[in-house]
């Protein structure tokens, strides 16, 4: 039996909506009996919902943010949003864990400016878990702090390093720092610097790792300025989509190419699935006061189930704790 | 008939050197009628292949510059490499152009500090030809400025710009730059301020493009800092590197899916030749005056051949000559 948490989940996030963050909800809950959720939204869809489930509370919102709205400024007009309920929720302690799949940016900003920083964390960092075809890879920051200074760096490293091993369950997880070539007097000035730092801080930092490497297998963790992360996250994305675009039409030329397609169905299913961002549902935003996590816009009932799970496993993991171990000042 | 161009070459650049870079001037040779080569390189490399080829002369240098040395320390102190030697050439009238497949650091370096930076450009840009399932898009910078200011980003933009027109013949380029959204007011502080330049005094400037916009088709022309863009070239072969090997998994399965593969294997090498960078063969360093190129460490002989007579191309579009029109002060 596991720890009992509660996770206050956005009802209306995400593209569809209601619709599709329901039924996920429904899901989580079946296949994880010591899981309360506390869900937030409109009346006329939590009310009905939470009266039908057990450990279910409906939380009644009057407001949405949407996804076009300036993040921040939504953030602080609409007090009464599902986004700024939920993490209300979890300043407050009535919840262990917020996630929403709606805007990004506006969960960002209400994680830092509701739930708030852990003391010590100069910036909350965003990160993702890869789907790569061998193993997953955690890329941290992957678009919440465009600039960064050296020292920021230092603190995703740590940061994401303890979610690899706590949530992701890898014992000693290799850490690489995201640049342009291998040796550590390569980069930017910020890329150096940050090289020095986790060569001093971090005993799991595993040195310089370039584009070609994320998605070989050779580290567990790439830690980047939020700018270069987001790019890289979108490279992958628009790379594979591109290919795997070409690919359809490889099979889609003739009779024989159609052949082959079937023969091959369920081989390139599970490539796909492999690929597949909804297995893990949930980024993650570290270093914020408790678990806080974004589904993608685009994320179906399974990719729902599952963010809320791994925001559970967040919470259970006690990563924030950890978190407000390693980054507090060591004088006492 | 085309103009008489004369093309310096590194004879031993490359992981494979003299075996693959000869057939390859061979074959470059035969195909442009209107091509001198100043092959630079040993005497026994060099001797033989002058004597045996019509417009080819040697130029016969004692020193090599190897793949691990430091780029600019290695080109003040070889003088007499075929790095070195290749790009006087230039410098001094006697070639239109440089081209090297050896050390890319090395050939920034050289056409830096040996030909010289146009009048008026800050910093001189490597620019890559990234080869997309739908259309050829152009990148810069790919790595030869790790840190940049707004203003070289116009620069990289204007360059860029007058590349993919003369050189890869798109009339009215659609230039993007390179940010993790597409509202102006997104991005990092240099995005930010380099949009706003752009957006002034680039007329082409098409707005933000993102990751997954790059392999899209939605523009020809990408710019980015040299640490943004190294990362995203090197992301986009890792995708496909990963991707490819796991397609290749797929098919290895069984004898069905043996089968599978024997029925798309047309359709299979049509896509990876379309994804291959041999076509283009040569990456220009643009903002030096003449051109000068540098080829993949791993070119085979086609793509000598092809960047050999891409450099030839870019010396008969007048690319620096447009540049330095461009980039001059508009005053006087």
């Amino acid at each position: 039996m596991s720890e009992t948490v509660t996770i206050a989940v956005d009802a209306i996030g995400g593209d569809a909506g209601a619709p599709v963050v329901l039924p996920g909800v429904e899901a989580a809950l079946s296949a994880d009996a010591d899981l309360k959720v506390l869900l937030c939204g409109p009346a006329d869809v939590v009310e009905p919902f939470a009266a039908a489930h057990e450990r279910c509370e409906a939380v009644v919102c009057t407001e949405e943010i949407e996804m076009g709205e300036h993040p921040a400024q939504a953030v602080r007009k609409k007090k009464d949003s599902s986004i700024v309920v939920g993490c209300r929720k979890v300043k407050e302690g009535a919840a262990d864990g917020f996630f929403s799949a709606g805007s990004t940016g506006a969960v960002m900003s209400a994680g830092t400016l509701v739930i708030g920083r852990i003391r010590g964390v100069k910036r909350p960092a965003l990160c993702t878990v890869l789907p790569a075809p061998k193993q997953q890879v955690l890329l941290c920051d992957c678009g919440a702090n465009a600039d960064c200074k050296p020292e920021y760096l230092l603190q995703f490293g740590q940061m994401a390093s303890i979610y690899a091993e706590k949530v992701m369950g890898i014992a000693s997880p290799r850490v690489a720092l995201l640049n342009i070539g291998s040796e550590e007097a390569k980069g930017s000035a910020l890329a150096q610097e940050a090289h020095a730092l986790l060569a001093e801080h971090l005993p799991n930092f595993a040195g310089n790792g370039e584009g070609t490497d994320i998605l070989s297998g050779r580290f567990d963790v790439f830690v980047a300025d939020g700018f270069t992360g987001n790019v890289c996250l979108k490279t992958i994305e628009g790379t594979a989509g591109a290919l795997m675009g070409a690919l359809k039409g490889v099979f889609k030329k003739n009779a024989l190419t159609m052949l082959a397609a079937a023969l091959v169905k369920g081989g390139l299913t599970d490539l796909k699935q492999s690929l597949s961002a909804d297995t893990v549902g949930a980024a993650p935003l570290l270093g914020v006061k408790g678990a806080c996590t974004v589904g993608h816009g685009s994320s179906n009932e399974t990719a729902i189930k599952n963010g809320v799970l791994t925001t559970a496993a967040i919470a259970r993991a006690h990563v924030s704790d950890l978190i407000a171990q390693e980054v507090q000042p060591k004088s006492a």
